[in-house]
């Protein structure tokens, strides 16, 4: 049998699902791809026939060398293989390419000397130090770090495993603490204590000359410390946390990988957000990550395209969001089992809550399953994933609702922002309100005040962070002097609808002159800054203005818009036929 | 080794592409696949590991009753399979599920059965009468329908194999018709010339209680008779199309399917757009198509995903885009070649041709090449295919440039439409057309006049049909009356933007009154239709509103106005700086 393609390449594996969705990339471009894993049967050799598979463990020397010698790039999807085997390839087989590199898997390994060497770069880290397992060493640790500490193994710590949260610096906590984390057989480190505000990833592609580029910040969500949700792009969570987040994030996790690492293909870059805006790097994967799965559906090469790309020396991808927004939730294993055939139709697997999850899926738009095979299911095991994309963060959390908790408590992102000057302006500003409600449910909107005049700095804080939190339209009115809709427009790159208001009472400051003057001071905006605005008082039509215009990234609100118009059609048809029976005097008195 | 997952499903296979495609999906949902197909290493065979595949032809009854001795589903990937053998399978099997059946099978492999059979259901064709393979019935057949005539094989007929157009009724002409046909071994049937607009496809599903649902239509061009682009969504031409086609093509297809057919899956319906805005059916095939390779990437749910939950009867998915628009170009073979090993890192095959495509995909952004892995390059052969996505049709065309003529050659599709009432509107409206074309030109728009009152019809047809042309925004400029913008409104559901002019001439009809005429008349619209108007004679306001309201769809322009933004503050501290320096006496004598 003839070989098809020019390019081998290599997974060493563990679990799998990583090699897998980075050899259904690989199918795309012919590329073969031989796996070294235990058993015939690991998921990434299901889905790639090839007779090159090796049976044996990533941290087998003799296997990871016989490997080698059949192929031409070496790539591993788990950073705890054995360092010196990768050493020995060079040596044995010095044009077969290894990414990311021995040094860099060296590194990352051991997550204190990771720490130092990024502190190196000035790249944003909380306090550690290291740290001996002894109760002395320790409670120093706690005088210096405060409690509670977080104690960590240096190596093969991950998705929870070798943490440990000391609380207490009493000698029986001190001394489960050692416990836990291995009696001394293991090095340790210790973290001061983090109050993040919330979990961020970001991954970070590393091309074979260097060059850096980075998919949107996503935010993370970990249950029991293993990840749980994602949702890309991240949002702001209040008018006052950095408009620059999403791009501070991008930038911080690009510079600790261009300063900090050699060699290609793709980093999961995981951080925190404190209270004061500021972003501490939490950890680092040298390879594809949980929290880019998303990036399969929802970007315009997935991370692991990208991974495949960077190891072989291909142009990089696009690593733009191609559709609004996305979730990702991870099947975890509820209870430990194991497969066996079965001739239903709709059930696969033997545990249950991965059928439900799966099942719940298929039968929401916009949603995309991904099982990956294992054999086994065990509690907390990654069984699978589900991707959900749509076109805004409203409508991928209303289609994840079902099937994730945290999906279904939180608010909806707002798509219109309603803002006005004044409680006095809501009686005139009601109706913009009530026909989303009632026509257009599918579009979430927020109704705040802002106040040019009397909240100067709130204003700028709304404008600047709109568009980061996820809002695509703002409807500002304002009577009398008027300013706010085009001082929000002067701070924001989104559409801002004004609504001029008839301000009658004294306060508005217009009484008398029937709302003109603020149609004149919201229309005549100067050449540079536009306001689109609506009739006097007329906040229905900024309203449907606002749904006209997010209809640019949802078709489907054209043809609601549509039916819209043929209903406000079909009314006056009804008052046409009323007026002919009735004869135009009768229906005069009425 | 134990099977991991419940479900077997067999893929009957020749070429092998669609197999390979629909196995990708099913390693998702951890389905086994088996494939029939001949050699091991066939392009379906590739990409599932499996013990169970079988060596052998479609054609070969007894490989498909072995293949349906291991699987719970037998689908096939091509019609010209040998349905006795699936008629044996029924009563040797009767537990497996055979989709599409055998009997759709059998009536769709035979074209002229196939039309009788669409005929019954009032489904729209050209045409046709059966005809003997004989001179005299020939000449019969181009006296009642015309010449030149399609003459066409009952059987075995795709991507132009089976065709011949008949231009001249004499003996020498026929006689090569026949000769080419295969010497009266094959019944052969007559069709109508069809003098088509453009070619359309639309892929539809039906699920196995015999719902269907269909993905949006699609223009396919082709070139040599095969497949050669596919536009999606399919764009109206011009403003005089039917602004009810996309919908009407989707309704048409569906019919088809749903009266016509029996069984599961994915069926792809090719169709003729007439001069007089009619559709005619040209060909149904009961698999994937090619013209829908581009939901992979392009829509919530591809046709793989789609024919496999079809024929599991599981839930079928959402056919709606998640983005924009997309384009699909076929890699098809230049020559004659077989592949073989070489350590190069860019080379894919030893087809030069689909090297050069395949670099030019990875180079593009939102580029996704697939290669099929097939072992022979032949001329015409479909090698891969090159799927790119993009925000808007502009950006498609924009992206698929480099390696499409025909996507060079195409003007794109405008996303603004900037329309005034009269020529004399020109000189006000000019600097929205210049603006854009300086500071934002990824975004394409048109210039041209509608006239309210002077072209009516025309209003109501540029209205009507701009939406389904692929218009996102509308900005129209009036004076006067000005009732433009506000009568394009109320015929679509797009945002307008209207731009008050000053009509200083009489033509214009408000000399004197500074353009307040016509800001009154746009501003003021009913409730219920919305007009966004700018300040009177801003035309370059209401282009920047524009570029806002797309950035709905395509966030990276939000990031293009902040910084146009930051430009226009640039101007002004560069004054600040100039008249701190000079002074403001001498500032002001400027």
């Amino acid at each position: 049998m003839a070989p098809k393609c020019y390019l081998f390449i290599s997974i060493m594996s563990s679990g799998g699902q990583l090699g897998r969705m980075l050899a259904a990339s690989a199918s795309l471009l012919n590329v073969q791809v031989n796996v070294l894993d235990v058993g015939a049967d690991a998921p990434a050799k299901q889905i790639i026939a090839s007779s090159s598979h090796i049976d044996g463990s990533f941290r087998d020397k003799e296997k990871i060398l016989e490997l080698a010698s059949k192929v031409d790039v070496l790539t591993v999807e788990i950073e705890h293989v054995d360092v010196d085997a990768l050493e020995a390839v060079r040596i044995a087989h010095p044009n077969v390419q290894i990414h990311p590199t021995p040094s860099t898997i060296r590194l990352i390994q051991d997550k204190f000397a990771q720490k130092q060497h990024l502190s190196l770069f000035a790249i944003p880290l909380g306090p550690f130090q290291a740290v001996e397992p002894t109760p002395d060493a320790i409670a120093q640790a706690v005088n210096d770090l405060g409690l509670p500490l977080m104690l960590k193994s240096r190596t093969m710590a991950y998705d929870g495993r070798g943490n440990y949260a000391l609380h207490a610096v009493d000698s029986q906590s001190i001394s489960s603490a050692i416990d836990f984390l291995g009696s001394g057989s293991r090095q340790l480190y210790a973290e001061k204590w983090v109050l993040f505000v919330k979990e961020l990833a970001v991954m970070v592609v590393r091309g074979i000359d260097g060059t850096v580029i980075s998919y949107p910040a996503v935010e993370t969500i970990h249950k029991d410390n293993i990840c749980h949700l994602v949702w890309a792009p991240i949002r702001l969570g209040g008018i006052n946390e950095d408009p620059e987040l999403p791009r501070k994030a991008e930038r911080v996790a690009r510079e600790a990988i261009e300063k900090g690492f050699e060699g290609a293909g793709v980093f999961g870059v995981e951080m925190f957000l404190l209270e004061d805006n500021s972003l501490l790097i939490n950890e680092i994967a040298p390879r594809p990550h949980n929290s880019g799965h998303y990036t399969i559906e929802a970007c315009e090469s997935s991370q692991y395209d990208n991974h495949l790309r960077a190891i072989l020396g291909l142009p990089l991808g696009s690593t733009r969001m191609k559709v609004g927004a996305a979730g990702m939730l991870n099947i975890l294993g509820s209870s430990n089992s194991s497969s066996s055939m079965s001739s239903s139709l709709v059930s696969f697997s033997p545990d249950l809550l991965i059928d439900k999850l799966t099942y719940l899926a298929l039968s929401t738009p916009g949603a995309s399953p991904h099982l990956y095979g294992k054999a086994q299911s065990r509690k907390g095991r990654k069984m699978g994933h589900i991707t959900v994309v749509g076109s805004s963060d409203a409508e991928v959390r209303q289609r994840m609702a079902p099937f994730s908790s945290p999906a279904r408590t939180l608010p909806p992102h707002p798509l219109i922002s309603i803002i006005m000057g004044s409680d006095s302006d809501l009686p005139t500003m009601l109706p913009a309100a009530q026909i989303l409600q009632k026509h257009f449910p599918s579009v979430p909107f927020e109704v705040t005040l802002v106040s040019a005049h009397r909240t100067p700095l709130r204003l700028m804080s709304f404008a600047k962070s709109a568009a980061g939190r996820g809002v695509k339209v703002i409807i500002a009115g304002a009577g009398g002097a008027a300013h706010l809709p085009g001082m929000v427009a002067s701070m924001t790159g989104l559409p801002v609808v004004g609504v001029p208001v008839d301000s009658k009472s004294v306060s508005g400051g217009g009484g008398g002159l029937g709302g003109v003057d603020a149609m004149w001071s919201i229309l005549q905006m100067p050449r540079g800054i536009p306001v689109a605005t609506v009739a006097i008082n007329n906040s229905t039509n900024a309203a449907l203005l606002a749904v006209r215009i997010i209809s640019v990234g949802q078709p489907h609100l054209i043809t609601q818009m549509e039916e819209y118009l043929n209903r406000l059609g079909d009314e006056v048809e009804r008052k046409i036929s009323v007026m002919g029976e009735t004869g135009w005097g009768e229906y005069g008195k009425k």
